[in-house]
């Protein structure tokens, strides 16, 4: 601690200064259009390049902060907080009674991760390197734990789509599934945890900031990210009408790449890197904690807050979807090599799925 | 036989006992519920006790009686007799006109063979012992004849569920799907026969009951079993109503648990004596039987015997369920290693799917 | 070439005569039959016969041609001949507005090669040489491919039948969906010659027909298919009406396994001669090329030349059907094993669905 106040010149890396300023500057700009007259788009790229930031700002925090108590605190911190922005987006557009936003960007998210980055981190990763190897137990393990979570999350949209007498039960079934899927979670935590820190060269660096500036960057970049959520979701609605984008496909795509875009360059960068096996274990944590925390979480808050209250009955066309992916992943790890045509068939099923929501 | 015959003290071991007198008791509490008014749940009651008691009598008789003539006799003897009792549940059942409870019985068997059954197995083998070993060209195999079973068991369904045409003749595609069911058991019979006679350690004790015990125990325990199926059965309905269950859920959780109970203890049991292998190749004989035989077999009897006609035309949420619920037993398969982790994720799997039946 | 001239009695072996008279006789047979009154039975036979044998030729001018230079260019030759009287029977048939029997027949003839060959393929061989091996990087590989190509084939089959806005666009989603798969189809052929080219044993004998003998012959025979195709369409109609089969049935078993009969042959002897990879490989790369080329080209172009337009939204059934196929052989692929039991209910499995349709 002593050494990290005799040298702050270089408790900042580059990356930091950029995504710290980067931050604050869309904040502000973000704040600004709120005000002053600016058209439907301005204000809502605005607040998504600001949450995308602060959406980092706050990963990094955590990541310092973990740093000081060992992998497996930093594991913790990081299924605590590190979806922070993602909850924030989606209460306040509970809020607004956008059910359909949340519910496109919940499935969005899991697609993105599973089919676009997944395939875009082979494609980088293959031309680069050749077949990339993903041979292992673990990688199995993850990818058997994630079929089965998102098959206990499906089952409710089963359940009112095709068994008429479960449709009228549709909220009280999802708060019972999303105590399951929370109890699954606090049981595979340890595992995850475990499995997080025996990650090799996962944190080869010190931590560089002090235990002050990163608890305090952590909750201003926290709150600022509530109001730039808020924000966001106000300028989401004028921005869908102008543009022409309907509900669904504004969450599908939209919500959920602007909610995962710093994590999934991670995931290409450690691809292009040669490192597959952990670029996977990155790529394929986001969907567990969405299926297993964010999802069922907002379904209790927003039924305990009084918002509109979020269903785990989806669309029947993501449920689809979703299945599909995870199919795709769990064949792709199982088959314990992946070449660029195989992350280039994955690109173009995700541009397939999105273009079927088009149409709202 | 004479050493028998000389130490009829040993022939009964103290389990034997438990079940001999156990299943009596149960089958005179449940024939005495008939005549004595007692409300409508303790009939129920003492007569889903009493099936399941008999049905554990019927199989130590089978196996001992199987150890006369080799382990091959065995396993013909188990394919034909095990599922007896159930074969007398569903035919009462349908004689009663209860076709949802059967068809919701045979899933629900399925159901609770391949996510909680294998699901406590991993659980108790993995907290006791570690990951457990799957990672055999058997365990694949068989994972691999049982999707394939349920493949063409859920045909008909589809056909009839999302092809219009074929809706009205459903009994016939049902019947002639039964009958390359029965024709795929037939050929597949020998190579479980050879699989089950070459299991490690499965017969290691020789036979105890005289030849004259096991025929004359079996004959009297399979007609009994038949007398208190057809009580079960009429039973169910007062109960159902007293206890407010419905008839989907009573057959998906209250039958088909009541039908294994015994055979599910020694999957557990056989993961609690670290024998992962052999505890998975138990519990997942039981799916197998029900989709190439059991199921293919009633359709026909039902059709013969002038019976409330049994389709394969199930429900659409029982089909989609015993499908998430054999790709996961596939992939748990092939992933080469079970976790208790995993173990409690199939659980919670098997909670979601059953409480989505609670509204019938 | 000299070689070629100088011995021109080895240049033709008998099944090139066979094949070559065969086609000759049935195309002559099948033009008879429009001029000559048959009944409506007759002149079906005879062009079902005349393009199953005048596709052989195709196929046989097309090797022929590619051993001149390399197999590489065998493959590209393979791929872009290859599947010509297919193309030629579906562009008749969307001319005469058989939309039913094209749809159908694409995804019969994915079914056909993934149940029906492939499971004769395993009996036969499992039967001749006991268990036979798949368990190869490259087997598992073309096996991820199809299941993602299959993926994105039936994306607009969900879209249009469970998510009500985009019914009204499936034309233009179907396009769309067309391009990405042909640009997957670009993306993925080098690597497909690539594996072609690295076949073991693929041509191990040279050039036996001079080039002109091999240009003339495929361009002969091309024409000739051309013709024969569309008189096997014209014959299809009364055909079905005469032996009461649907059009869903027709398309589905009757024009699926005419316009893959000898390739289909081809894999069986492969896996009776003890090559079960190699088969597997033949086998799986008619899927393959359907799903992203035949299918998404047969949409362009009944588009661009203004035929009755096809659609890649498909009857559920067909979708369900195709799904669970395609499962079934990545599951046996990664088994690592096939066995004649596993080809039996493969080929029970595809009974199954055909029967399904039998009520079209």
């Amino acid at each position: 601690m002593t050494a990290d106040r005799s040298a702050p010149a270089s408790m900042f890396v580059r990356s930091d200064v950029v995504f710290l300023l980067g931050g604050v500057a869309a904040t502000v700009a973000a704040g600004v259009t709120r005000f002053v007259p600016s058209g439907p788009v301005v204000p809502f790229v605005a607040s998504a390049i600001a949450v995308t930031l602060l959406a980092s700002v706050v990963g990094r925090s955590v990541e310092q902060l973990g740093d000081r108590f060992g992998p497996g605190a930093t594991g913790a911190l990081q299924s605590a907080l590190g979806n922070l922005p993602e909850l924030f987006i989606a209460l306040f557009a509970l809020k607004a009674g956008l059910v359909t936003v949340v519910q496109s960007a919940l499935i969005g998210s899991i697609l993105a991760n599973l089919l676009l980055v997944m395939g875009l981190s082979f494609v980088v990763g293959g031309l680069k390197h050749g077949p990339q190897n993903l041979d292992s137990k673990r990688a199995r393990e993850i990818a058997v734990l994630m079929v089965l979570s998102v098959g206990a999350l499906v089952v409710p949209s089963l359940a009112a789509h095709v068994h008429t007498p479960a449709e009228p039960h549709e909220s009280t079934l999802s708060i019972a599934v999303s105590i399951v899927l929370l109890i699954l979670f606090a049981l595979t935590l340890p595992g995850s945890l475990k499995r997080a820190s025996a990650e090799p060269d996962r944190h080869s660096e010190p931590p560089r900031w002090p235990l002050a500036v990163a608890v305090g960057l952590l909750a201003i970049a926290s709150v600022a990210a509530a109001f730039v959520s808020d924000w966001f979701v106000t300028a989401l609605e004028p921005a869908m009408e102008a543009l022409h984008i309907s509900e669904a496909f504004a969450g599908l795509v939209v919500v959920a790449i602007a909610g995962n875009a710093i994590e999934n360059v991670v995931g290409v960068q450690l691809a292009a890197a040669g490192r597959s096996e952990y670029a996977f274990s990155v790529i394929i944590q986001s969907p567990l904690q969405i299926a297993l925390l964010l999802a069922p979480l907002l379904v209790i808050l927003s039924n305990v807050m009084g918002f509109t209250s979020l269903t785990l009955v989806f669309p029947p066309l993501l449920v689809a979807a979703v299945c599909i992916a995870v199919l795709m992943a769990v064949f792709i790890t199982f088959d314990g090599e992946s070449t660029w045509t195989e992350g280039a068939t994955m690109i173009g099923l995700y541009v397939v799925i999105a273009a079927s929501f088009w149409w709202g």
